[in-house]
C-alpha cells in the first residue's frame, strides 16, 4: 500500500497533533454533485452503483477532485447488511429504502443469517480496496456502517418509518426478541467492518442514525449496548496503524458522557450540541467530529466561513476535532458552497493548534 | 362561568399539592378515535372543522368521554395564525398544510399584518368559550399557539420541511429579516394568547414543534427569546386564578435550563431526556410535563402500565409533574391502549403525593 501522505484525520482522532483541523463532509460522494448525477443515471439503480467496484469509488473519489478534504468515505449503504441476510433491499422512487422480506415474528429473527462479508459482501469489499489503490495514499479511507439499532429499525419496519410503530411495538412487547435481533446484526457489523479494515479501511465509523428516537435507556439498553459490543470486537490495528472507530448518534447529544466510556475514539457530534459543552462533558477520553448545520450551505460564502469560525471557537485550542457537518450534506447544496465550508476550515483553524 | 370541579392540572403546573399526578395527552382529540373521524368527514376538510366552533367542541370533548383525563385541549391547528395573516392555509391530501402565499423576502414580511384575534380569528375564540360551557367546570381548558420559530418555519418554506433550506438560509443570510418576522409573529401569538385566556383557556401551552432542528445559539436567538417575549406578555391572571403557561420544545431536552428562565410555569419534556435529570437540572422553578414514549401505546397494558410507573418513579415524589407523552399521540393507536395509560397514572400516582 502507498504511504499515507495526508494523515490529519487519523491523527486528530486519536487526539495528536495537527496543523491544520482535518476536514471532510458527511455524505460527501452524492446527489449534490451533478459529477455524481452523471455516474448515478449510467450505473442503473442505486444499488447497481452500490454493487460496481469501479463506479463505487469513482464516486468516493469525486469530491476530492473538488475539494480539498482530509478524508474519503466509502461510497456504499447502510442496509448492504439486511440486504446480504436475504432481505431483499429495493428502492422505490421517490420514497426511500425497502425490503421485500421484513423481520416481523420470532421464526424470522430465528432464521436470520450472519452474512460472511468476503462471500456476501464481497462488492463492498472489493470497493474498498479499488477505492485505497486509486487513493494512491493521497488521503485515509473511511469504512462504516450503521449501528444494529439503525438497522433494525429499517429491518423490522421494512423501510423508513416516521413513527417506528412496528420497531418499538417489538421492542416493547418483546424485549427479548428485539435483543436476538440486535445481537445477531452486532455480530454481523463486526465481521463486515473488520473486513473493511482489513480491506483497507484506515478508520471506521458507525451510524447511529435513529438512536435518537428513543429514550435513556432504552437508548442504552437497545442501541448504545450493541455499538459498545462493536466496538470491542473490532480489529484496531492494521498496516501498524491504530484503527480509529467514531460512533455518531444523530440526536445523541444527550447521551456523549455514556458514548464515550464505550472504548470508541470518537464521537460525531450533531449540531444541537455546543462542542465546547461536549468538549467539557467528554473530557479526554475522545475526539470529536462535527458539527455545523449543513443548512449553513444555503447561505453565502461569507456566512459559511463565520458559522466556520463559530464552530472552530467553540471546540477551541488543541487536537481532537475533526470538523464536518452536523449531518449530511443535503442533496440541493450548490458544491461552490461546500468548497467555501472546505476552504474556510483550513483557512482558519491553525491558529487553534 | 362553573366553577372548577378537577384542579389537579392547574395545581400541578403551579407546583401545589396533589393528590394524583393529573394527566392529559397530546393530541387526545384526534385520528385514533372512531368517533374523531366519523365528525371529521361530516365536516369537510380539517380546517373546515377548526373553523366550525361546535364540532371545535364536540371533538374537544370526545376524548373527555372515554377517558378519565385531567384537562380539555382546545382543538385547533398551530397554523390559524399564518392563515389569519393572510398566507392562505389548504391542506393538500396526505401531505399536509401548504401556504398559497410563503412569506420569502423582504415585502412579504414587511407587509405581513398582525391579526386581530377577535375578529380574524374570531372561530377560535367561539370554540374557546363553547368549550367553556360544555365542559361546565369538568376539568380545565388548555389554549394554545405554536412558537413564532415553529410558524415561521411553515411560513418561509410554504409548508412542512425536512431540511429547511428555505427558513434556514433566510435565517443565515438574512438574520435581520428573520427577526422582523419573528418579532411581528410574536406580537401575533401575545394578542391569540391573551383572547383565548379572555375568552375562557386556564392554562396555555406554546408548541416549539421545530426550535429542535436548531444548534443552541440560533434556538437562543430565532426560537426562545420569542417564547420569552410572548410569556412576558401574557394575561397571567383570569377569573380571580393565575393562568398557568407551559413551553415545549420538541427535541430540546438540552436547553432546560434557559427554557425555564423565560418566566413560564411549566416545561413539556420529551421522552428523550430523563424526568430525574430534567428535574435536577431546573430545580423548582417550573413544573415538568410528560413524558413517556407515545410508542409505547403499540405495547399491552401491561407494558403501558410498567412504563407508566417508570415515568413517574423517574419524576419522583412531590408536585410539578403533569403526566403526559412526550409527543403527540400516534393516529394509528388502539384508544385502549390510551385508556390502560390514563388509568395507569391515577393508579399508580398517589404513592408519589
Amino acid at each position: 500500500m502507498a504511504e499515507l501522505k495526508n494523515d490529519r484525520l487519523l491523527r486528530a482522532l486519536l487526539r495528536h497533533e495537527v496543523d491544520v483541523t482535518p476536514v471532510w463532509m458527511m455524505r460527501q460522494a452524492g446527489r449534490y454533485l451533478p459529477e455524481y448525477r452523471k455516474i448515478r443515471s449510467r450505473a442503473g439503480s442505486f444499488m447497481d452503483l452500490c454493487m460496481n467496484p469501479e463506479l463505487a469509488c469513482e464516486v468516493t473519489i469525486q469530491p476530492l477532485r473538488r475539494f480539498p478534504l482530509d478524508a474519503a468515505i466509502l461510497f456504499s449503504d447502510i442496509l448492504t447488511i439486511p440486504d446480504a441476510m436475504g432481505l431483499g433491499l429495493y428502492f422505490a422512487e421517490g420514497e426511500g429504502p425497502r425490503f421485500h422480506h421484513p423481520i416481523q415474528d420470532e421464526a424470522a429473527v430465528k432464521s436470520l443469517g450472519v452474512p460472511d462479508p468476503e462471500e456476501d459482501l464481497g462488492y463492498v469489499m472489493e470497493a474498498v480496496r479499488t477505492i485505497r489503490r486509486e487513493l494512491d495514499g493521497q488521503v485515509p479511507l473511511i469504512g462504516f456502517s450503521g449501528s444494529p439499532w439503525t438497522l433494525a429499525t429499517y429491518m423490522v419496519e421494512g423501510g423508513s418509518s416516521k413513527n417506528f410503530s412496528k420497531v418499538k411495538g417489538m421492542m416493547f412487547e418483546r424485549p427479548d426478541l428485539m435483543h436476538k435481533l440486535l445481537a445477531k446484526t452486532a455480530d454481523a457489523v463486526v465481521l463486515y467492518l473488520n473486513a473493511q479494515i482489513r480491506a483497507g479501511a484506515q478508520a471506521v465509523m458507525i451510524f447511529d442514525t435513529w438512536g435518537g428516537v428513543l429514550s435513556p435507556s432504552d437508548y442504552e439498553s437497545f442501541s448504545l449496548a450493541y455499538m459498545e459490543r462493536i466496538v470491542r470486537g473490532l480489529v484496531r490495528e492494521h498496516e501498524g496503524r491504530r484503527v480509529p472507530v467514531t460512533l455518531f448518534t444523530k440526536g445523541g447529544g444527550q447521551w456523549l458522557e455514556a458514548m464515550a466510556q464505550t472504548g470508541c475514539d470518537a464521537l460525531g457530534v450533531d449540531w444541537t450540541t455546543d462542542l465546547a459543552d461536549a468538549r467539557a462533558r467528554v473530557g479526554d477520553r475522545v475526539a470529536l467530529q462535527g458539527n455545523i448545520d449543513p443548512a449553513i450551505l444555503y447561505a453565502s460564502g461569507e456566512r459559511i466561513r463565520e458559522g466556520v469560525g463559530k464552530v472552530l471557537a467553540s471546540y477551541g485550542k488543541g487536537s481532537g476535532h475533526i470538523f464536518n457537518l452536523g449531518h449530511g450534506i443535503h442533496p440541493d447544496v450548490d458544491p461552490g458552497r461546500a468548497l467555501a465550508l472546505v476552504e474556510a476550515v483550513h483557512e482558519l483553524s491553525p491558529a487553534y493548534h
